[in-house]
C-alpha cells in the first residue's frame, strides 16, 4: 500500500494564480483516453509563455495547473489505442497535441485540433513535472533518434518549430532574399537559426538589447540594428538601398514592433507575425493597400517537426546554441528566477534535468 | 497647315482640380519613347478611382490631366521599338503599364514597374479621350481576339483583373470553399464573377444596398446579407455553422468593412483586401495572432490578363453583366453624372463609345 | 446457437482465382484492431480494377478474398479506439485506408500509408459483401451529410477522387487552360467532371468508342476526337493552333495512349498519368528533355474527399451522371456481366443495393 | 578606310562542320534589331554542349557559326530600344535570350521565347569571339555588381542556372531531404552547389569517375557512390534505409542513368532530368504508376539569374570552385583540347580571358 502511494505521487511545478507557483507533490498522471501516453520527463525547459501565465495574462490557464509544454522523456505507459510507442521509448514531446483526424489536423493545422492544440501546461497539466500525460500520443510525440543529444531536442518541442513555421515558412524566406527579424529573444533567434536553411542574402536583426544583438551576430545575422535610438527604419533603409525587406519577422508582440515591420517591408514582401499580442495594433492600409504585401499570423502547428528532426540529424543546425543555463528539475524555482531576469542573466533557454 | 492642326487636336476629359472636369480640346498625343503606341479609343469606361481623383483624394494626379485607365481601341501609330503591334491592330489597354524588364515586372508585379504601374489617367494622360499614348506598348496592350465583343473586353482593362487578382487569387479561393465578399459594388461583383472559376461551395455577398445584393444573387452569390442592421457577423456565423469563411474579400475600403472581415475569417483563412483605403484600420492581433490567417493587399498587376482572355474566349464568364449604361464618348459628362449617382441610377459600369 | 451462427454469417462476392468468383456465404467480419469499424454495406459498386483482379493481373490479391473497395453503409460496430463514429452512423467508405500517423499519411500520401493504402478488396476483404471491416476507421470513413444521395456518394469512394487527384490536381488544370483527356471510360469521365471545377477553356476528350465520346460531350467536353483513324495527334494540333495542350490526362494505361500524350503536350505542360500500366512505355527524352514538361503518377490518396464532399454538397458536380445500371447486391454476378461488357452494354458505373 | 576595316574585323571560334573548328578572322557583329547590344567579350568558357555540336549532334547549328553561349563582357554599343544598358557597362551574358514579351517569357519560360531561347552559338553567332551580338539585351543581360569576380560570374551564364533550375528547383529540394545526383560532371556539380541553398539532409553523388566523386566530396556531397560495379542501387538503398531518395537529379543524359533514377526514387519523390538525351529511354510505368512520383524536364530558363546573383553577392556560393583551367581567348583551341579530355585533364570548367 505504501509503495503504491509512493508510486502514484510525484513533484511538479504548479501554478497557483498570478504571481504564485510552487514545486510540490502532485498525483502522478494516469492514462485517461486510450490514445494517451504517460511520459517520464528527463529534460524540460521554461517558455516565455509560462511567464505570461504567471502574470495572469492567460485566462485559459487556471490555478492548480502544472505548467510546461516542452520536453523529452521516456514512455512510462500507453493507452490501448497507442500503436507507435511503447513503455521505455525515448520521445520528444510536441508543445501541440494533435488528433490527426479532425478537419484542422488533416489540413496540417494541428494548432487548431478540435481536441488538442496547445493544451499542455495550459488547459491540462504540463511537462514541468516528473511525469506528464500526453494526449493523442501517436501524433504528438516523436521517437528520439538513437544517440541524439536530448538537450538539443528539447528545443524542438516549441521554440524551433515556432520560429521556423510562424517566421520562416510563413515569411517565405528564399535564397538571396533580405530578411529582418524584429526581436532577438529566444524565438527571434530560433527564426534566425532556421531562416538559414534557405540561404537568404541578408538577415538583419533588430533589438534594443546589445547583448542579444551580439548573440544574433554569432548565430548568423549578417547585420544588426539597435533600435533604442528610434532610427531603426532609417538605418535599415540605408542598408537595403531603400528597398526594404522581403520578409519582416515580428518576434516581440507589441504595437511598436509591428509598426516597425510595416515601415520596412518592401512591395511584394511578407510580415510574418510570431509575437504574442495582448492589444490591437494599427494597420496602415492607407499606405499598404497597394503594396502587394502579406501579413501572416500563426500558432505553431509543429507539422515541421519531422523536417526539423531530419535537418538536426544532418547537423545543419545546432539547437544547443540557444541553451544558456542548466538546472536540476528540482531547482526549477531557481531556473524561473534566472529565466525571468533575462536582461540581467542573459538567459535564452534553460535546461531542467530530472 | 489647317488640316495639320485639325489632325493634332482631339477631345478629352480633363481634370481641373477637385470637383472640376471638362470635355474639351486637347493636343493629340504623340510617340515619346520608342516603346510607345498611340491608340485611337473606340470604347472606354469610368472607374470608381476616377471619382476619387475628382474629389481630390489622389495627390499624384495633377490638374490638367486627362483621366481614364480603361478601354479598347485601334493602334494609330507605334514607336520604333514596338514589335508586337502595328497601326490598325485592335487592342485592349491594360490599366497598368509594364516595362517587362525591371525587377518587379520579372516577378510579375507589374503594378510596381519602376517606369510604369498605374500611371494612365494618373501621372500621365489617360484613356477618356479620342487618343491615348500607351507606354511599354508590347507588354501593356493585348490583341483583341477576332470577333470578340469589345464592350465585354473593356471590363478586362481593370475591373475584372482587380477583382480576380486582388480578391480571388490572393484569397486562394478553392473548390468547395466558403467565400464572403464584403461590398457588392463593381469590384466586389467582379470578384464574385471570377471567384466562380474555382467552384467555391458558398459565396456570401454582404452590402448595405438591397439592389446590389439582388444583382449579386443574379451573378452567382449563393447567399446575401444586408449589413445595415449591424448583425452581419451574427448572420454569417449562423450560415457557416459558426466556422466563418475561408476567404473574406474586402471590396469597400473603410475601417468598418475591414473590421467585419476580421470577425468572420475562419482559422487558416485569408482576408484579401481589394478596397482602396484612405485611413488606417485596427488590426486585432490580440485575437488573430494565433488564428493562422493571412491578410493580403495588392494593386492589380494585370498579369492574369492572358488567362482572363482565355476564360472569356471559352465563354466561362460574361463580363457584360457588369455593364448597365451606355453613352457616346462625347456625352461623358452625362456618364459621370450617372456613374457618380450609382445608388440612385443603379449603375455598375458604363460604356463610352467613341 | 443457431441464431448466433446466422448472425455471424453473411453473403459476399469471393474471388477464387483467375476467372472464378462466387456470391456465397462467408463469415461476417469482426473488429480485429481497436481502430476498426464494421460497416453494413447499403450500396457498393464494381471497379475496373476488380476486373483486372479477376483476370489474375494482381498478384497481391489472393483467392478467397472478398472483392470491392467502394461503397456506403451504416456502422455496425466500432473498436474501442474509434472516436469519430458510432454504431448507426451512415458513412462513406474510402477506397484507401489511412492511419493518419505514419510519415506518408502526414504528407497526405494516404496511398502509401505503411499500414493501409489500397488494401480493401485487395489484401484484406472488401466491400462487395453485406458487411466489411474497415481499418483505421476514424481516418478512412466519412460521415454522410444529412439527406445526401447515397448513390452519388458511392462515386466518391474511388472514381471521383482518382480522376480528380491523379488527373486534375496533378495535371494542374487552370482557368482558361487547354486539357486533353485520353480515355473516355469511367475514370476519364471522372477527370472530365472534376476538371470543370477549375474552368479550363478547352477539354478535349479522345477515345476509340463513339458512344463514350458522345457521353463525354454531354458531360462537358468542349471537343471530342475519335482516335480510331490514327490521326488524333494531327486533329488535336489543328484544334490547338499547333500549340498542344497544357494538361494531358492519360486515363487508359497502355503504351499507345501514353505515347499520344507525349505527342500532344505543349512546352511547359503536364502529362498526368491516371491509367494502370502493366508494361513499360517509351519516354521520348530525346525530344522532351528541353520541353519543360512534367509527368506525374499517383495512386489516389483520397485526401481530396473532404473537398469533394463540399463541392458535391454545393451541387457543383453531379456524380450520378456516371451511374448507368442498378442491381440488387444479391444479383452482383449479373452486374459483373453488364459491367464487364461495357462496350456492348454502355455501362459506366453500376450501383449494387443491399 | 583601313582603320574602319580593322575595326569591323575580329577573331572568333568558328564551327566548320563535324570535327572542324578554327580560331579565325570574322566580321565584327553589328546591331541588327533595335533591342540588340554588341558586347566585347572579356571572359568566356566552353560548355559540354559545344562538344556535342562539334560531334555534329546538333542539326540546328550550321557550319560557319561562331560557338559559345556563356561569358561576361563590356557593352560596345546598343540598339535604339535598349534602355537598361549603355556602352561601357559591364554585363553578364545569359545563355538564353528572352524577349520578355511573348507568352512563354511572361510565364517565365524564357527557354521557349518565340524569338529567343537558346540561340547564341547555336542558330546565331555566339560568345567565343572578341565581340558578340546579344538580342533582347534588356532582358538577356545582367549588370555586373561592382567589384564582383568576373570569373565567378561566367559560371552564372549557364552552368549554375542549369543545375539550379533543372535540377534543384524542379527537384523540389527541401531542408532535411535526401537528394541523389547522378553524374558528377560540371552540371551535376552545379546542382550539388546550388542544392545546398535548401539545406538537404543528404546529397549522394553517383558517378563512374573516382576523381569527380572526390571533387563532389569537397563540394558538399555527404556521400558518394562509384557506380562502376553496377551496385549503385543496392548501395544507395542501404544508405537510405531502403527508402530511396526524395529527389533524383539526372545529370548525364543516357538511358542507363535515367534507369538508375527510376530505381532509387522514393514514393512521392521527383526525378529532375538535367541531362541532354539523344535517344528515348524506358519508363517503367508498370512499377511507377502508383508511386506518386514526378518526372520533370527543362531547358534552363535563366529566370533564376537575379536570385543567383543575390546569393553570389551574399557569398553563399563559390562558383569559382568549378573552374579548373585558365587560357587566353586566343588559345581557345588548347582550351578545347583540355576541356575535351576531361577524364585525363580533370577539367571541369575552363576560363578564356580576352
Amino acid at each position: 500500500m505504501h509503495a503504491m502511494t509512493a508510486l502514484s505521487s510525484m513533484k511538479a511545478l504548479v501554478y497557483h494564480g498570478p504571481g504564485k507557483k510552487a514545486w510540490e507533490a502532485h498525483a502522478k498522471p494516469v492514462v485517461i483516453d486510450p490514445t494517451d501516453a504517460i511520459v517520464r520527463i528527463t529534460k524540460t525547459t521554461i517558455c516565455g509563455t509560462d511567464l505570461h501565465i504567471l502574470k495572469g495574462d492567460l485566462a485559459s490557464c487556471k490555478p492548480g495547473r502544472i505548467l510546461g509544454h516542452e520536453g523529452v522523456g521516456v514512455i512510462d505507459s500507453v493507452g490501448p489505442a497507442v500503436t507507435a510507442f511503447k513503455a521505455g521509448d525515448a520521445v520528444l514531446i510536441s508543445c501541440v497535441s494533435a488528433c490527426g483526424k479532425c478537419e484542422y489536423c488533416r489540413r496540417g493545422m494541428f494548432s487548431h485540433c478540435t481536441t488538442g492544440g496547445w493544451i499542455l501546461g495550459n488547459t491540462i497539466d504540463g511537462t514541468q513535472a516528473e511525469f506528464v500525460r500526453t494526449p493523442h500520443a501517436d501524433t504528438s510525440l516523436y521517437p528520439i533518434p538513437e544517440g541524439a543529444d536530448e538537450e538539443a531536442l528539447v528545443m524542438l518541442s516549441d521554440i524551433l518549430p515556432t520560429g521556423f513555421e510562424c517566421g520562416v515558412l510563413n515569411g517565405k524566406v528564399q535564397p538571396g532574399a533580405t530578411v529582418a527579424i524584429v526581436g532577438s529573444g529566444p524565438v527571434g533567434l530560433a527564426a534566425l537559426l532556421t531562416a538559414q536553411f534557405y540561404s537568404p542574402g541578408e538577415i538583419i536583426m533588430i533589438d534594443l538589447d546589445e547583448n542579444r544583438l551580439e548573440v544574433a551576430g554569432r548565430f548568423g545575422a549578417t547585420k544588426t540594428i539597435n533600435s533604442s535610438d528610434g532610427k531603426a527604419v532609417e538605418v535599415l533603409m540605408q542598408l537595403t538601398d531603400n528597398r526594404g525587406v522581403d520578409t519582416a519577422i515580428e518576434a516581440v508582440g507589441v504595437p511598436a514592433t509591428f509598426e516597425l515591420c510595416q515601415q520596412i517591408v518592401a512591395p511584394g514582401g511578407v510580415i510574418a507575425n510570431v509575437g504574442v499580442h495582448g492589444v490591437k495594433v494599427d494597420l496602415h492600409l492607407e499606405t499598404l493597400w497597394d503594396r502587394n504585401i502579406s501579413i501572416t499570423t500563426r500558432l505553431v502547428d509543429t507539422v515541421s517537426t519531422p523536417m526539423l528532426l531530419k535537418v538536426f540529424k544532418a547537423r545543419k543546425i545546432d539547437p544547443k546554441l540557444l541553451i544558456t543555463h542548466r538546472f536540476k528539475l528540482a531547482d526549477i524555482l531557481d531556473a524561473y528566477e534566472t529565466f525571468g531576469n533575462a536582461a540581467k542573466t542573459k538567459a535564452l533557454k534553460v535546461i531542467l534535468e530530472a
